[in-house]
């Protein structure tokens, strides 16, 4: 039977000891009045209802699927997941960090984040249907018009109403340009929809009366490319006066896929033949309008790889603890065991402390980028709105591809220290494997997020926002560094950073010439960026450990031997990808394509 | 439409232009009379089979899977399972390599493993019930009476009967020293076994009228752990007086695994409730007589590691030509379509040249160490067969976790190229990925072949064999380090074949303080000894490559082009993997088991 227990020491340690909270809200009039305690608490019952509610249903949410009716277009989610969702909403869930004008309860996106790892690790098809909810509620609360808020978001916030992103068609998923879906505009102002999508997570289900997709399309004459998409709002059933459920709309589900994984989660083909939509922001501006849902969701697919990761380490920990095989080679250690428990072989260790080291490290960047988010909405200062948000938008790449990478990697591993009884369906840890491996696909591939972050984020402003990262972690530096407890941290920390600069300038460089260099270095130099903001926390976190060492507590010794885990093991791999990222486009280039 | 062409061109290119195998079986009087048009013909003629035959059945065997009916403890394959193993033994294909005194065709392993290259290709989980088959019959082979091998080996080496290893129990599957089935003498000479084995691959089925079970027990008063474990045949059903299939052995298949892979392999829960069972080799010496079996198969999970590694990127590459997604980084490519193909973009083609690298890497690897175990049993100087066969047992373990670890990866890769369709089922790429995950663990996972190389083939004879192959890469680095052009592929190798010395030597040091060093180490190291021999190889075929630059010929541009992108962007990670391996034992065992 797979285990998990909110990891809530973890998530106070980073809130509060790592990112100290508590001192950036104080200057947040929104939430100044919020203190440690209440937050604790919300992460500690949202902990508790993951735990005891959706973990159960995750196993046989895989087993059983999802169902498609042809004959009634509808879709059947598994067993309990409709009765998971009512009680989610009674407990208020879905309202965590919406606004309070719109029913929500205006709590902080941070302590959101910490409810969605959970989620991710507890059932992450069921998740899937709430944080699409979430993304639609955040795309309608920044564009939609006020008629447009005040009939959706209060069903959204209150969770009797879910929501979807409709954009992919099957020719076309990177390349939302090439969309065909066309919306004509009608007398009264709406628009009529026509076209096919496919891959609509939640697309259809049973779990709520009524379904809001939000959907790219073309206006009539819109220019080509992706300056000439649109956004509409299309629900499943149309409003009556009262802007209660009404007529059946022509937005049709005609089949879900069968996937390697997240059986739970209905992914459909979804039909729209003459649907009635609502144009959402201004023509033609749709990508930009859904770029809201869509930066939410690469957050949030982060967070699903934070999630899977911290469950199958979980899991692997125990069963490393438990399984009895073979003899440590130094010796007997459990005497009185037919075995020595696995754990004490040192390459099962290696494999648990990857997957460990790279949770932990994910939570402390997963949930300061939140953070980040949380002061771009709503500090005081514009300047502190407008860095916050550059930072947001500099990390959002890293958060959802190094996470990912990270939790399928993880959950690889888990997998390993169970030897064969992981690949077999009962353990649980090959549908965190299985599950997992979406993650590096969806909402843009890694290798998008790659071409994000090294074209768009670090390119085009000359690397300004990544030195404004620079400058935190030189801040950090120059605080810590005659400290020689520190050294092992820090030396490494600096090392990378200097080469980080360089890589940066180089590619740069090289991409003048041919802008095909970006392409050839993105994946590589994504992965050392996220080492280097793994490094910086994790020298933060061992920075915590050491001023605790006194206490003699276990938490602070494993946070320790974690760092110097991370130091030792993982980061050298960034060695490997800076070599990579600086070899070239031409090795990649020279073969023809038509040798391939 | 999952596609497949056996890869025929490359197959030659690696027998004889990298291997020269002519020379080599022109020294060995077994096989001095095959020429090259014969191996040619023989394996053209098995890819054509197993594209033919088996791919077909590939999906359709993973979507219906083994059936396991209790009321007859038998397992239903899928549907034409059976059908393609009659047509496999019409064409002669289980006695390829089978000595002829058997009804074998008597030729070399080499070709062999070609065939099973393919096998796994085309579908690993139909590939393995031959695959256990074979195991057996070398076990048999080499550790039979005569009258076991007058009995058995003609039925096995025809495909009337299969064969399997039973040696995991439910407690134990690493390490077999805790095994619990027995074994009663019976006055008649036989034995009476009785215990549970559990993940018995191809342990019942329908596709023959008998299974040769071999099967690990310890008979009474047996010394404990691994020295008391002898090896029993256990017919499924007993001869009669005619060596025919007589009455049936209480050896019952009471269940079979759910698993994330392999489905169309049964992977059996096997009750031995009396069964009769007959003494392979001596008492207590059970264990060496399987590990001829081990072997085999750890050299045939290589191949299933490479065969999936090559089907995957096939498929992936096709898709990236004809999928049209974006445009080029640096304009138009194709101005007749609306989007390019997205074979443009360099990352693609990283991650399919990343794929294709590893596959014909590993062929060079595999077919070298089939050579080499060819010449081990056949070649007239015992000096030859013994240092063959110390070269087989060195490369063993790299064959096993190097290959399929790179199978996984490359199948991951191969995924990654399709998108979101790779996720979906109909696309056939999520199988190879689900399908070669358990490669990685079953046959010792790849830690344990890790703990082999470096204690057992390395560190424990001072790396003599490891310095016979250095002397092999010396002598090629000698003949070829004059030439400018091959300066980019000797520089790399001849510095990475330093860093090994040192690293070998660095470990052994430390091994004699704390045996746990070695644990520590081993799976780095294998990696870092893995890229020398695949550095190696591909300089070796670089070299052929560059002798054939006026040619003209794609075959050799490609191949050239392949090798550099070898030593650019793979064969760097060796730099993490020494630090790694170099970081030592207390940054992993410095934590309490408990705080995990």
């Amino acid at each position: 039977m797979p285990h998990y227990q909110a990891p809530l020491r973890d998530q106070m340690f980073v809130m509060h000891e790592v990112l100290n909270v508590g001192a950036v809200y104080a200057d947040i009039p929104k939430y100044a009045g919020l203190d440690a305690d209440t937050l604790n608490q919300v992460v500690d019952a949202a902990g508790k209802f993951c735990g005891e509610v959706l973990f159960p249903l995750n196993r046989s949410g895989d087993e059983q699927g999802c169902h498609f009716d042809a004959a009634t277009n509808t879709v059947r989610t598994p067993k309990g997941f409709r009765t998971a969702w009512e009680e989610y909403c009674a407990g208020g869930w879905p309202a965590l960090g919406a606004d309070p004008e719109f029913g929500g309860q205006g709590l902080p996106l941070l302590v959101q984040n910490a409810l969605y790892e959970m989620l991710y690790s507890t059932n992450q098809a069921w998740a899937m249907y709430p944080g699409l909810t979430t993304g639609a509620y955040e795309c309608l609360h920044a564009h939609g018009t006020p008629a447009q808020k005040n009939d959706y978001l209060p069903k959204l916030v209150s969770g009797e109403w879910m929501g979807t992103m409709c954009l992919t068609e099957a020719h076309c998923g990177t390349d939302l340009g090439l969309i065909r879906t066309r919306a004509e505009p009608q007398e009264d102002g709406s628009y009529r929809l026509t076209g096919n999508k496919i891959f609509i997570s939640s697309g259809e289900h049973d779990m709520t009366t009524n379904i809001v997709h939000l959907v790219l399309a073309k206006l009539p004459g819109a220019p080509a490319g992706t300056k000439g998409i649109s956004l509409f709002l299309v629900p499943k059933f149309l409003l009556d006066s009262e802007a209660q459920t009404g007529e059946r709309n022509r937005v049709l589900c005609t089949g879900i896929e069968h996937k390697m994984g997240i059986h739970a989660n209905s992914t459909c083909q979804i039909s729209l033949d003459g649907a009635t939509g609502y144009l959402v922001s201004e023509p033609n501006k749709g990508l930009n309008a859904m770029f809201v849902m869509m930066n939410g969701a690469r957050l949030g697919v982060g967070m699903q790889g934070l999630g899977l990761n911290e469950v199958a380490y979980q899991n692997a920990a125990i069963y490393a603890r438990e399984r009895l095989q073979g003899r440590s080679l130094k010796g007997v250690v459990a005497a009185d065991k037919p075995a020595d428990p696995i754990i004490v072989h040192p390459d099962v260790r290696r494999m648990l402390l990857t997957a460990r080291a790279y949770a932990e490290g994910g939570r402390m960047m997963g949930y300061w980028v939140a953070l980040e988010l949380d002061k771009s909405l709503t500090h005081p200062d514009p300047v502190v709105r407008k860095e916050s948000g550059e930072m947001v938008a500099l990390m959002t790449p890293i958060v959802k591809a190094f996470m990912t990478d990270n939790g399928f990697q993880s959950a690889s591993l888990a997998m390993q220290v169970y030897g064969g009884h992981g690949y077999i369906r009962e353990s649980g840890v090959e549908q965190y494997v299985r599950d997992a491996r979406i993650n590096m696909i969806y909402e843009g591939t890694n290798a998008i997020q790659a071409l994000d972050l090294l074209g768009r984020k670090v390119l085009r402003d000359n690397g300004a926002v990544l030195r404004r990262f620079g400058e935190q972690v030189a801040a950090f530096v120059d605080e810590h560094d005659t400290d020689p407890a520190m050294k092992e941290f820090i030396s490494p920390l600096v090392d990378l950073g200097d080469k980080v600069t360089k890589l940066s300038m180089e590619i740069g460089m090289k991409a003048f010439g041919n802008p095909d260099e970006v392409g050839a270095a993105a994946v590589d130099y994504l992965r050392v960026l996220g080492h280097l903001v793994y490094a910086y926390f994790w020298a933060r976190a061992a920075r915590v450990a050491l001023d605790h060492a006194a206490d003699n507590d276990p938490f602070y010794q494993a946070k320790l031997a974690t760092a110097r885990f991370y130091f030792a093991r993982l980061l050298p791999e960034t060695a490997f990808h800076i070599t990579a990222a600086r070899s070239g486009v031409d090795v990649l280039t020279s073969m023809d394509a038509a040798l391939f």
